[in-house]
């Protein structure tokens, strides 16, 4: 055995697999004490080094992986990746158009769920289901650049701040499809100018609206399928396998009396 | 073959079809940067070309449509009517009045949906789900005009600007339908000069927001019985099948038994 | 044949009865026009003058029947109850204070649901789905009573406009429920004054909801239940058929030998 | 029999039970009445003394069931430390800050939940629903304290009333999923000082609505399974025996024969 596959099955242990949740976890709350100035002004330099200690952790982790697959072998995993991108980020220096790179660590978190067995099979039940809606999800998206196009067109001279360019438009119409504010605080004032402007609105509330049900329903319904073939095709083989085994007996029973007549 | 015959062939090729697509598309992303005015001031003229341009396709198109099929042929087809209309309407020169002319030629982006089978489904099952909810449509639109009239009679001259006539006050109480500041933009102020007036709207809330979650349980029911039914038939088919040929087996045993002893 | 008697067979025509359904229609769309201003100042003495003719059809049509079927009759049906209440509001002569009575007559046009058998199955539906969700309606009913004595007792002096009274209580946690401006409108100026409130409100709309969302999925269960059971056991019932007469013709043969046997 | 057993049976009497129902829903009267302030004027004196006498009756009955049932006994019932806890806070002077303890008082109600079986299902039912959803529950808190540590990165600085801490972030969060004015009066304003804050506020969005809908998804999938196994086995069950019962028939048949011409 050599040393790099000694590495390898140290990695493997659930010892050192429980070690690096520990650390996850433990870095969330640190990533989280962070957030408090008071916290901060006290023991700024403890919570500081800690976070670094972790990240220290994690490079070590990554580096050992690296040695351990190959390069090759690292990056075929996608979590890998991830965790590649996550540890690369806290590495950059942080400077101020940058803090956003910095809020980012705490995604680390998200870690957790490729250890919990049920919280992978919610995500990877969550994330099965979304190819099934692929093609409602093209037609929202057909939806909403029709809408973007004409709201722009329509009302972005008047209305610059919600509809002036496709992006503003397509963000006001995505706020109208969740229903907030749509009426007193967008289209009453678009009103004034457009009084028609209701025509346009209300259709499209409308078809999102019933879209997003249909998305929902098939939702509910492939579940349901899914839940209800296992369960039921379950059930009736064993009633099928009982009553073809007593037709078996019965069959037997039959060619033995016939076999008796014949000797 | 005719020149007439030959053009409908050509009409029908895939490579036709997809080379419309193609221009319906490009034609698509040309009105998106229609909308954008710094993009307009450095190349409006080569935009506007490109729509012409593509516009011209369209019309080339519906003009061979119409000369292979023809008129009567050719307005068969709602879909063929559809495409004269938006098309026609391109044509009409772009006075101020008809700005609303000019923000309906993304419509044509829909032409996609006929298309792609996938999203063809998809529109067709929404579609064939409707005339199933006509009756629970036909009561919201009773209670929409029952409580347009009571509300316009009660509040209309005290607040004219949500409930002044039929049409506004149908308006707000589809804002107040789907929960928009149903309260504290409009409920409460109304309260303020009817103390009384939560005892209209509280009901006609519960009311609507009640056939509205029948609807989506109807739509739900609905597709899953189809589900079902297609799925669990077919099973319940095969046990059948194999328990009636085990039985038929049986049958075949006892009757050559009997011909055995008559013999 | 008496002459009441004969006044019954003609109420009970559909001749009459449409007549009767084509008035109530007439007389919606003329209470509709009553509330337009203009159209009142244009038209106002034929208006009234056509919904004073509906009513007296009303009227005729109520002491027809109460002369047909007699009083214990009439009023044992709950339609006639109801018929008879409009009307007699509309006989109300018109003061000031009563104009919420002049409004309730657009209630009339809810007698188009006792006529359309469609419109009838889809009420049914509703009221017959109403009785099965009665616990649920009951624990509702108990979270908002105590939720409305604890915001009163809590809020009641601080915002007295929200939470001054049970009533207002109960209005504010319906709106609440509704999360209608919940936070911007309600929780955030009450948690200027009392830092904690969110530990009594985002409980409510939690439980509130939970409840609404069940009330939901129940009502969905049942639904489904019916409609499956009714299909399925049709299914099964045919197969359940056809295999027991196989093994009856089977059991008819086995005997048929047997008896052939004894002879 | 002991003093001590005949307290203790008739603590059982469903007589006794009922007179306390009866304190139960009279002292919630009372509570309610305690609201109105002109009523307070009017009658504090007597409402309070009722509220005294039910608090007595509440006393005495803790303290039979405390000597009946013995200190060991009496806490292992979860309803009866409640009942403990609340009748408790009653008993604590009631001064100005534990205005919060007198509002709890009327969580007695809650009491008449264990009596009335239909409602302690309803309750039942609603509470072994939530294990099943226990990993979505996780997955949400992860997302929410994920979701709270960025925008208290983020925002936190510039927005200190929104974001300024852990606990006010959780809080706009919440507000947030529940898309109370979550453009106009978040989002938006946040959107002047960092224009793509929409990044991270409609993916959250997205996911949390995504999540709550599979929370649905996952319950009314539950609720049918659980409902269509009952009913469907039951069915299945009924009509295998009718089949196994006759296949029994028919093999006494054959082995009767067999047996005869043994003989």
């Amino acid at each position: 055995m050599t040393f790099r596959n000694r590495i390898g099955a140290i990695l493997d242990t659930s010892l050192f697999q429980n070690a690096i949740l520990g650390v996850i976890l433990f870095n969330a709350v640190i990533l989280g004490m962070e957030t408090s100035g008071p916290l901060m002004d006290r023991a700024g330099g403890v919570i500081t080094l800690l976070d670094k200690l972790c990240l220290s952790v994690f490079v070590v982790e990554i580096v050992a992986k690296l040695y351990a697959r190959g390069v090759a072998g690292f990056f075929r995993r996608g979590w890998n990746i991830f965790d590649f991108i996550i540890v690369g980020i806290s590495l950059v220096p942080a400077t101020q158009g940058l803090s956003v790179l910095r809020a980012l660590r705490i995604l680390r978190l998200l870690r957790v769920v490729s250890v919990a067995p049920s919280l992978r099979r919610v995500v990877e039940g969550l994330v099965t289901a979304l190819p099934g809606m692929g093609s409602v999800f093209l037609l929202m998206g057909m939806i909403f650049y029709i809408g973007s196009v004409m709201a722009t067109k329509l009302f972005g001279a008047a209305f610059p701040q919600w509809f002036g360019d496709l992006g503003r438009s397509a963000y006001s119409l995505f706020q109208i499809m969740t229903l907030e504010s749509w009426s007193m605080g967008i289209v009453r004032p678009v009103m004034e100018v457009f009084p028609y402007a209701w025509g346009f609105f209300v259709p499209f509330i409308m078809v999102t609206t019933f879209a997003v049900v249909n998305l929902l329903v098939g939702l509910i319904v492939n579940s349901m399928q899914d839940a209800h073939h296992a369960e039921d095709a379950e059930k009736t083989d064993t009633y099928r396998d009982e009553v073809l085994t007593r037709l078996g007996d019965l069959e037997a029973l039959i060619r033995e009396r016939r076999d008796q007549d014949e000797r």
